[in-house]
């Protein structure tokens, strides 16, 4: 039995690992911390853990997170590059859901995130974690920085365009849109249900930390320079990401190869459903389950290709994608403590 | 491997029921029929279901049923009745979703729903499967008369007070608030998103089908004769339902004891759990999950106990509560498939 | 044109006053205060206001407030109780959407709301603003003490039968259901989306601050004294309570006469609406309009009157209800500015 | 006072003309008709406008709508072409809701409508009612063809970069998004709260009805051919529509003019909002109201324009836009009955 550890437990995303890690057959989590809410058991704060777990927060400890295999960081940007280095030198294997070691370029890191970088040599020696381009690397990574929600949404879906160069890389459009629980759970007058409910806007759309993350991935998978334009907005409801891309076909004749492409590239991906073409797929298809649901489309006489791509924030967007690079990293099956259908209706 | 069956199964009980047995580790479905989507996959209807089920619908066929070991019947009322009786007597096992058995009194049955019952033999053989109470009935019971959502989770609330005579029997309070989902997956006007988002109201106030089977249920509990106030409410959301339950103490000194009285009783039960005193249990945190959550509480100076008992009205109200009986009547293990946390948030 | 202030203009019941006074005929916001926003444009705050007010928040100031005919408290608890004198004493009069002037027993007051009451002289002469119940002191009345939310939708709906004795006042029940804003702007984590949405709960169900001042109503209208439990909800909608409410009739033979005794009881109120016997009302119905719906119900046999009341909390629950007072203190027509249908759908 | 009639007004634009006509102070609504509900008060229907109407619905009838001053249609396609010209031919001036005489080229009208075009004549006379650009002829004009609520949007927020000459007009993106009550108020299933709650989606992606009525009026603001790809998406709300638009500018350069030439266009339009350069409007900040509300944006380094543009479906873009073109019609004030706030919260 894999013994897991979690940093900073008390965010949706620490709640959803031990949601998810609760009926995991190869793993179980031993440890979670928090500072502000250490000694209370997690049954307390998470209702719907009762039953499920004993487990309670207890205060961040190097020392207690070293038994551990793996220790999941579900904490705010700034933290596990300063905390998981020590861990990672003791042999404990890292999985970052923060933002801190999916940049490779520190400067840009550092721009967007607001702080200089402080562990360039385990930035160095992170793989950025979206199995489905990095299986391998992941499987012998010491530290798996898992891909931001937005990301994994819109760089799946762009991904078999890009690597088979058959659009345009200049003007490319990602208008993505998310539930209200991909601003975690902080208490903030703008998350407020009174301010959210019943509404739609975009947001971030000037520029938003994922966009860097965005076009580096985009820009390996095209061996080159692309120019995005990535506008995310607010859905009223809790869980979901839906992406609509946008990019123009160097030769529409490619319209007609399209769908076996993308059926080929995927095939064999546990976690990626290519729908069939024309497809509407629906963010409530995938709640609570670890898949990216994706359809092409094409518009009369256009040579634009549209991908509509979805995934749970929580789950391939956050923690479902954080335990299949686990189960990866510890030749698990890798679908392991992912099987259970999305919640629908 | 039990082989399960399900009539009727294109509703949100049908999809429910394919979602919890798509993990059932001792059961599995083999059969699923429509008569109006005969042929089309299961997982064309529910996106959800892809990847994890290569079923279709068929035909309603009691040939091909009775190859079954347990069929559910997820149909509107009156289907059952007609078609059970010949599956159960070439010996397969019927769990019935719908109303059809319910209710022992067949004139009162014939009144709320509209038609002379047709199965008088089988209605007197059926068991009301509420294994918290019928549990030993239920294991070699050949037709299970699953409960209704509301009154689960109304019965449940009430059982301790009335099976130990505390309160007064002559005018007990129901009021229960139900998600959307209760009303089936019906086309019609009124539950469009346009007509019930950001809207409250009670409906059925002047008498609902499920105050019958409450009655019944309390009467039993109560060995004597139970009035009752029930009133739904419709609320905006898809799943759950809350019940807040009112009666007076016979004497205002147990209200010393009702704690423990309540922790006692359902001590041993899988899917019950008794919050500590004065606790708000939240429909959330039972999504998707079978239990019932519940919680005592008193105002000042006052005699009267007030109770709040949470489900999900599909999973512990109807399909996860048919795993349930199926597993109990099959000598499996009670959680089988059913052990997964809700989805919180 | 009456010249109106707002004290603590940055709530939901600051924007709404603001909103229902923008079409108002014979008054106007000239003065909004708020210690946090002083020189924010209102409508920087609120965009629904652009276009409609130029006005600013400022800091508050007894002089800048003193030249208005007529300031609302929209503030949290024990503000209104040290400010509004002085602008009484310099002949301003006050509309108090807190609860500081609500309950005239002050120790009552001190114990539900966790401070001594500073001002008992004008807590003495402060009229309960229910128009309903006591349009001519409101009249004439410098301080008004504008209702809660639930006491409004509970007290109309059970005047009636109090008012006329038809009803056993020992074990009233009410159990009432609000949406989000009625906890107004705070950053609460329980207040967010991530939390609310999707879920049902009560809340305060061991004593809620509304249940003194629904009792103290109540047993005026009995002449009496009143038991009653009261049951607050939290529903995910943004708008809107909810009030189910149950008695006991003396004698059921009045089932006879109910419906006309309540319309009669309401026939020349403006905004009170008794819908046919056995409707039942929404509570989109009132989305942004000062009405209160009730309808009334009885069940097979029962001798237990049902009503269910619905209001909007904002408005008739608050800063509608404070206008239809300014405009009873002011002889103005007491629909003015309360005139538009509610938004629906 | 200008008397208008409605045919087919059971839906949700029905609806919203009631809502917004009943405090009209020039104009009132003398005559609704509706096949399916002749004899039932409007306020049975849609219990908001009880104690605002008298009204009932009654048979659709040319002689009696004749002796309106205007009607408006709000009906399903296939209509208004139908029964619009003899009201027209009487002399009854028309704003037509629906799509029939909204695109000039009958073929392509033909097309995507699913039937023939039976009206050329008026199809001709008929004036496309988007005040911002055609205000004189709607002025004199026998006929409007009320514009589609998603090309209100997304019109609006092109016009000044396509009047002026600033983009690229061979490959526009619109991603725009409704609440459900743009699909109406009709019993489908696709629309449940059920299915809808909780879940997003783009639908019509491979081609919408809306699509070619945007491009004719791109095309003319453009005076040229325009390539525009135009993805709709539904949100789990009910009111309320934004469009992301994307268009590259042929000179970056004049991204220091946008904001300026936006308010320059939109100064003296009473119903369009340019707020300040990079603001996020949001959908309930014209709740109920009739405002066009929108902000331009510049992503780093990037030559692609960003507009967000906001409306409520079902006011600017339905009932209200009808309104404000009947204001022009009559040489009423164009605010008249338009005139209050949205609601917020």
């Amino acid at each position: 039995m894999i013994k897991a550890g979690i940093v900073g437990g008390t965010g949706y995303t620490g709640v959803e690992l031990l949601r998810l890690m609760a009926t995991h057959p190869g793993a179980e989590v031993v440890k979670i911390t928090s500072r502000s809410e250490a000694g209370m058991p997690v049954a307390d704060l998470y209702p719907n853990l009762r039953g499920h777990y004993d487990l309670a927060f207890s205060e961040p400890s190097v020392d207690e997170l070293a038994s551990c295999d793996v220790v999941f960081f579900a904490t705010p940007h700034g933290v596990a590059m300063r905390m998981a280095p020590e861990l990672l030198e003791r042999g404990v294997r890292v999985v970052d859901l923060s933002a801190d070691f999916r940049i490779s370029d520190l400067d840009v890191w550092a721009k967007w995130y607001g702080m200089p970088h402080e562990s360039a040599v385990w930035a160095e020696r992170a793989v950025y974690g979206l199995p489905e381009v990095a299986r391998d690397a992941i499987r012998d990574a010491l530290l798996v920085a898992n891909p931001g929600c937005y990301p994994t949404a819109v760089q799946l879906g762009f991904l078999p365009l890009l690597e088979n160069g058959l659009v345009s890389t200049g003007h490319l459009v990602a208008d993505a849109k998310s539930g209200a629980s991909g601003a975690g759970r902080q208490g903030s007058v703008g998350m407020l249900h009174g301010e959210i409910g019943e509404s739609f806007k975009a947001y971030g759309a000037s520029g938003h930390r994922h966009l860097p993350e965005i076009r580096q991935g985009l820009q390996a998978a095209a061996a080159g320079k692309v120019g995005i334009t990535f506008v995310p907005h607010l859905v009223p409801m809790i869980r979901g990401i839906e992406a609509t891309l946008y990019a123009e076909l160097n030769d529409p004749a490619d319209f007609e190869r399209l769908q076996s492409l993308y059926e080929d590239r995927y095939r064999n991906e546990p976690f990626v459903d290519v729908m069939p073409f024309g497809s509407h797929p629906e963010t409530r298809s995938v709640k609570g389950e670890n898949t990216c649901r994706m359809a092409l489309h094409r518009q009369e006489d256009s040579s634009i290709v549209i991908v509509t791509s979805v995934i749970d924030n929580l789950v391939k967007g956050a923690a479902g994608q954080a335990i299949q690079n686990m189960n990866i990293m510890f030749r698990l099956d890798e679908r392991a403590g992912l099987n259970a259908p999305a919640l629908l209706p």
